[in-house]
């Protein structure tokens, strides 16, 4: 049931069909280097798949140094391991019968981690049997799921030293409200507190004589000030390597780099109805709005002002003309990849591959 | 590169693995008898597929009566006619020259019609070769698509007419603004509005000596406005089968009905981070909240409050329990089921069938 290609490898941009979610190969080849370069030395990364959905995007991150990937859903996991990756962190808490036995089963392929933040879902992650790495989640600011910093999580930790087969990993510590912050010093500043959570809780930890292997998060808005702050052994951006109009709203200055736009929805003018107003056949089943428009790639006169399932509007003079074909910069990366079954890959203005985005759509 | 379902035919809806999109079949099969009982013996009723994205709930609407299906998309159209759908109108402008192709392949075989708002993309249809009934899409309110009423409409009638290949086969006038006007009266007064630009365009056409064969349009919040307004032929309702939690904040009074809830979104409670506050395995990539937060079935002293990628914070007290199973209401039907490849139909609290969802991600 996935939808074919919107074009063969070798069409010329203006030729695929649309809409279609064009990848820049070379603004993402450079938004690679950008990250690796800044920060291979220092902590290892983990990129989440949970933006891509793509084992194709993730062997390329391991090849530049990744150490493997983050999901956040089981059936994510397995299509990144379906597809080579055998490093998966499922830096989430998975809750529910099914998914534990998919889980364990998972396990028995690749090295397979997992999140915890409450006793009694470390039970029945114990009772499965099999060897899992457990980090335990705290919650450093999010206000979304782990445990609270401290003792707390100290006691947790003494749990999952009761289960043989479960090894304790270390913490997941992801401030998630702070990566849309857009001013560099709040950002600062809500990372800062989060390296306090971190540090007091491994304090803790070392004083109740349990070694704590590994600090991961970090996401695309803030990785820098993770690894400056010292706590962090490991990031997990994703939207680094696409970047959307959302996180270029984000004030950027050092020590975060800049990253490029390098995810694209190609889109058709389909309708002119009057003076200043085109639209196009993308709508937001085509690129998601919950984070606004789309804005419009090179084409500063012009405005996507709002977006109904299957049409966009596009006001601004001069009008594009019917059947012209635009570029459009999707708000969020994350929800607009899974809305597509392909990466059109466009380098000097043709395709030159079509990466299967497999995990669209795993939610379980 | 589909999902796997995420229940067999034969479990309990609570073991259904989450999230996972529920069809209550008594529900639909209610939602379908309430509108076709309604006006079939007034009007056609051909069904949006844009909504439902399925062969399967298109051919149980042609059992209860349709003439056939609406697409906004020539790929949505190609599953329903593999599907086994033989009429379908697409109710849109198409606009490109692969896209044409694929409509002129896919008009050898089945009857398709389509709407062109456009001199320069009717010359296109023309010169397919193939036999197509056109509809003139009419700007009626919506500010979208569609060419202005009245003089503008009939010289657009008078050149498909002569294409030998092309059937002028009435006027596509569709208020989609007015569906989620809160108020009956609005609601009413801007279908009354679109009913005299339809008047305006057929009398016109009378003069011209032009026959229009019939109009169609009209949605789930407006259908019975257009009915009583004596102009419309045929009513183009989607998401009356499922309802949403947007469509449910509208006013409701004679002559419309009210439509049941008979879709939801199961999701599990996976965290219970603090006191009155738990949080579910559903974020936006599993209920779509363009059209406002999904809202909790049956449970209202619970509220969904906030949506990221893959989780909802669900507020209130008492808080339900880890692992516990919750029935969402989608905000928005439409781009929620397009997130999914399978409905799960449940009756009496079991799974009794799995409805591919083939024209998911169908937005060629």
């Amino acid at each position: 049931m996935s939808q074919p290609a919107p074009a063969a490898i070798g069409t010329r941009l203006e030729e695929v069909d649309t809409p279609a979610l064009i990848l820049d190969l070379v603004a993402f080849e450079r938004n690679q280097r950008t990250l690796f370069d800044l920060v291979k030395n220092r902590v290892r990364v983990r990129p989440h798949a949970k933006t891509h959905k793509c084992p194709e995007v993730a062997k390329r991150q391991v090849a530049m140094g990744a150490v493997g990937a983050c999901c956040q859903k089981v059936s994510e996991a397995e299509a990144m391991v379906d597809g080579g990756i055998t490093d998966v962190l499922v830096s989430n808490e998975i809750v529910g019968a099914r998914k534990l036995e998919r889980l364990a089963a998972l396990s028995r392929r690749a090295k397979i981690g997992v999140c915890v933040d409450n006793p009694e879902n470390l039970k029945a992650l114990g009772h499965l049997g099999v060897n899992l790495d457990i980090y335990i989640e705290i919650e450093v600011g999010m206000r979304r799921c782990g445990i609270a910093p401290g003792e707390p999580a100290v006691d947790l930790a003494r749990q999952i030293l009761s289960f043989k087969n479960l090894r304790f990993a270390g913490l997941q510590a992801y401030q998630g409200r702070a990566q849309h912050i857009r001013s560099m010093e709040e950002r600062h500043r809500a990372i800062e507190l989060a390296a306090q959570h971190v540090q007091h809780t491994k304090r803790l930890l070392a004083e109740a004589g349990i070694p704590c292997p590994r600090v991961t998060g970090a996401g695309s808005g803030t990785f820098m000030l993770e690894v400056e702050a010292g706590v962090w052994d490991e990031i997990q951006p994703g939207s680094y390597a696409f970047m959307d109009a959302d996180y270029a709203r984000n004030e950027w200055a050092a020590p975060l780099p800049r990253f490029e736009h390098a995810l694209f929805v190609l889109s058709t003018v389909m309708s002119r109805p009057s003076a200043g107003l085109a639209i196009v056949d993308a709508g937001l089943k085509a690129s998601s709005v919950d984070s606004g428009m789309p804005t419009l790639w090179q084409r500063n006169e012009l405005k996507y002002t709002h977006a109904s399932d299957e049409h966009g509007w596009i006001e601004g003079t001069p009008s594009p003309a019917l059947g012209e074909k635009l570029l459009l910069v999707p708000g969020h990366c994350d929800p607009t990849i899974n809305l597509y079954d392909w990466y059109v890959v466009v380098k000097d203005g043709f395709v030159v591959d079509l990466w299967p985005i497999t995990a669209r759509g795993a939610v379980l």
